[in-house]
């Protein structure tokens, strides 16, 4: 059984876990790791759990799906058989909206609000975010509400805001392979939910969550949000046929998000459904106050009365695979 | 309000739905029309119903699923709020063989047995399938078993036979483009289940199906069974997505298909689920008495175990969505 | 070394360049082959000449491009060094306009006219082409302008028809997965020009092609014409990428269509010149007296003024990289 | 006509172009800019030149290639009619290896030498590139060998950094949608080569590119360097459509990549004179002392013999279509 240590990595977990490694077997890859973290020099070994690269994410190195608390009493994978529903606006755009939205998760029993305060947008000529100011109208909902609160860092300028605002931090689809973000992830302890880049394959997906992971950083769950195909008439392909094999060999808790995966109203709720019933681990659905007023994605964000009644729609179909929602 | 006859539409319909057109309208577009049907001629009107060339699918045509008649009682679409469990081997490779699969279908209580006799397989030097004489082991298993057979045809080389012996004429992904086929099933009324290709946008997916509908052919069901992508650790992403689409904009009841969507065991079951859960009017699930000897697609069959596992689990996620397997 | 012989193969032939294999040694490998040519049963042997099932395409078996033999002393592939410049319209539309094509194409020494009479559109609410009244206005080209004419065949159907008038029988696109066509084609000896699916991979694409030559036509050209991915800008993305995959391990002549390739008048003339010095077999290059008024691909035909300046600006390209434009 | 103005755009010269604006017209769309630059919120008005927010980048805005000056005489763009060639290993690996590429380079007569630094490798278990020390070596071989040097920055904790030691910064493929970089580097004026991610549509190119214009930089070239599409015979498809679609709509110089855009050394001639008959206005090769040791990118690296003679025949193709090597 061989395990490849990266830089910083616990060496004392890997030891306990394989009866064939001792600590003086350690062996130094590469001076070019000195940069990150000197002192884990001595324990790096040339050895690999898995072929291509996956390792602590793969369930050839630890075979049960992996425990995250997320706080306030929030834990998902391990055995807990629950399904967490985050939802809330894309973007947060005032505070009248955004306490809209948080209340509105309060009423229906919702334990965490997403919303983004740094957009990656595509263009600059759109609006970007309402950055730090949004982070902090975020805590206050936290306070103010009691929910646990998601939402996206951009890149690797405002990683320190994010993680001292966020319960969760998200890495959004596009910074995926953003190696600033991932190692600095790495360093902290906070949970990281890691969105697949749309144009990443379920190898680099992964690998990019073992630069987390391999930094230190235990805390990492995984979302599928929709790959780029050549289909037009939906904005993304939700990759359920993907989901499947990250839930079967990956041991990292999986997320699945329908308003992304689509990009259209009309799909969400058979899609949420549908990932209900697929067994993952959380959804991330987008609902705003009035979707024709948002500032961004509009297109896919359902109205208060449609999350409604899907949300209340779930707790049937979790239950009907052994699970519950959270 | 605005329809375009094709070759051989039944056009009295047509004129009962529009108010705003008389048979007197009618005007031919082109000459070339006349190989296929020289009778229709007059009728043939410069209208449309949607923009992009899908008229007699879209719901703008006709709002409500279609109600399809698949014979031994059996129907699906319309208000019957079902779905159809098809299940069976990939290929008839023998009499024990689709004899065991039949057995196992009506002891489980499942209506319709699939299996292909014409296998369209992408190299000349692997098993091609048995061709009539599988037709003919399909047409007693009916017979013994009660059970609906549908199977594929590969081209039209044999599309009489596939009409002859198949109680519904599965056109697969690799054909779906084959005008020789789509005409023909046009103007037979046997139930066709048309597959996507999986290069195929939705568009040209159901247009596909136009041609088999503007043909005279109202029995036409649509199957999502996966679309190429860049992801290579499974065979197709089964396109939920592009599902979610045709399940609110196309009036055609519609089949999902597990087994080629993610094109390994590992993932057929909890694809199957997420399928039921989303609201579809049919599954197609392979399954073999023994996968490890299979002639065609070893590793995405489920051994009889695993299928009937499987099976007892689709009842209460139907019912957690209104539906009921039939 | 190993080869696999296919229904119809002339065994002579391979056991002439395999030492180890002696027409004694052949097995029949399965009953199902019967179907296709009882005669070729003893000879077939369960040998392969290379992994996965590309054999008699590959330059494992013929390490030199195949020499093509187009008739009216054109010759690609084999020494000759040689692009062929083939152009014309889309679709055949009428005498003036197959004439006009044909005395342009004359005047300016281009030896092969291509031009569609059946056309496989996505739609059956459009023009569907001139169908056998095409083929013959292209015989009469061929006849009074001395050219030779490549015309697809769309479907089994009418396979013996195209094979009767054409000198060139093109399998497109969308065809290239036909069975029926595939099969037809290996027992001629007329040239068939395969083109490859836009959602075919290259691995399939040569094994369609393997179909012809296992059934005993060794006159095979390839044509890669466009893949579809998820960029819209352009109708396809001409895969250079896999052009040169082909060019380097596959041993039939190569042709590119940079008109189905871009999509858009506006890129033919730069990828044709890439084309010609990326050292193709062959060009297809569509031109139409008037694209404004084509009754199919109008947005990509280039008109008589634009193909001239791209036509005079390919001798210099082809010089520049050893090669001469016939 | 209409323009957007983004976050410190200079005003001044949108103003002289569009004689319609004049300063007093601007009017403010968002408070949510203030972060960027305060000071450019009188200026910024609600017009766009093109639809589909590409502005500043397209033929509609400025109808000529930009011209580029890269330094040390070397211009590329504009009416130059040149094509660059910039060459060298994949990384920086040691002084030796470094300095052999520069001194070939120089000998050959090459103008830039390309090496990464900064490596984003998809595993946190392989080399990582040699980071400062890297960008150290190559800015000595700048001055011992007079070449320019360009050299990729991978996420924003470096960036400074880079745009010190580099004469082109290169964005790659997996930061094309970092934010921190684009923006950092619209606020310098050092030259900027973007590369196109390889799951990026060419819309969502362009507008990474005007992120980077809008804040004020206007030395960007852009890069094609092979999407991903379903194939894997190659590692890439390099989009000549896509290009196409670049060189006729946009107005940056453009570069192509043959060496990422197949992945393979059997590929790379073939596609680098593919690219210059194309008419780009530079390509990217990579070329290694001894590929078989090269520490990434082992399988698409030309040696020294290999490289030569692809470079020799350059010469001949650019010149066959008006162009220069330089």
């Amino acid at each position: 059984m061989i395990v490849h240590f990266a830089a910083g990595a616990p060496v004392e977990e890997y030891v306990r876990r394989y009866d064939g490694i001792r600590l003086g077997d350690a062996v130094v890859t590469s001076s070019k790791h000195k940069e990150f973290d000197p002192a884990y020099e001595p324990y790096v070994v040339k050895k690999f759990v898995a072929k291509d690269d996956v390792q602590l994410a793969s369930r050839a190195y630890e075979p049960q799906t992996r425990l995250l608390d997320l706080g306030r009493g929030v834990k998902i994978g391990g055995t807990q058989n629950v399904t967490l529903v985050a939802a809330g606006p894309c973007s947060v755009e005032s505070l009248e909206q955004i306490e809209f939205s948080a209340r509105f998760c309060q009423n229906l029993g919702i334990k965490m609000l997403r919303a983004g305060a740094y957009k990656p947008r595509t263009s600059p000529y759109t609006f970007q975010g309402l950055g730090l100011e949004g982070l902090k109208l975020l805590a206050q909902m936290r306070e103010k509400y009691g929910l646990l609160i998601i939402t996206e860092v951009r890149d690797a300028t405002h990683v320190e805001e994010v993680l001292e605002y966020a319960d969760v931090v998200q890495i959004g689809a596009k910074a995926m392979y953003d190696h600033g973000l991932l190692r600095r992830c790495g360093r902290s302890q906070k949970p990281v939910l890691l969105k697949r880049h749309f144009g990443a394959t379920l190898q680099e997906f992964v690998q990019a969550a073992e630069f987390i992971l391999s930094g230190g950083n235990a805390n990492v769950a995984l979302c599928e949000r929709g790959i780029r195909t050549f289909e037009t008439k939906t904005r993304f392909t939700l990759d359920f046929s993907g989901a499947a094999y990250l839930k079967t060999h990956v041991n990292l808790p999986l997320f699945i998000d329908p308003s992304h995966g689509v990009g259209w109203r009309w799909g969400v709720a058979d899609l949420a459904r549908a990932a209900v019933a697929f067994g993952c681990d959380g959804v991330l659905i987008e609902t705003h106050p009035n979707p024709a007023k948002a500032l961004s994605d509009a297109e896919q964000q359902l109205d208060p009365d449609e999350f409604s009644a899907l949300y209340q729609s779930l707790g049937a179909v979790a239950h009907a695979v052994g699970r519950k929602i959270v």
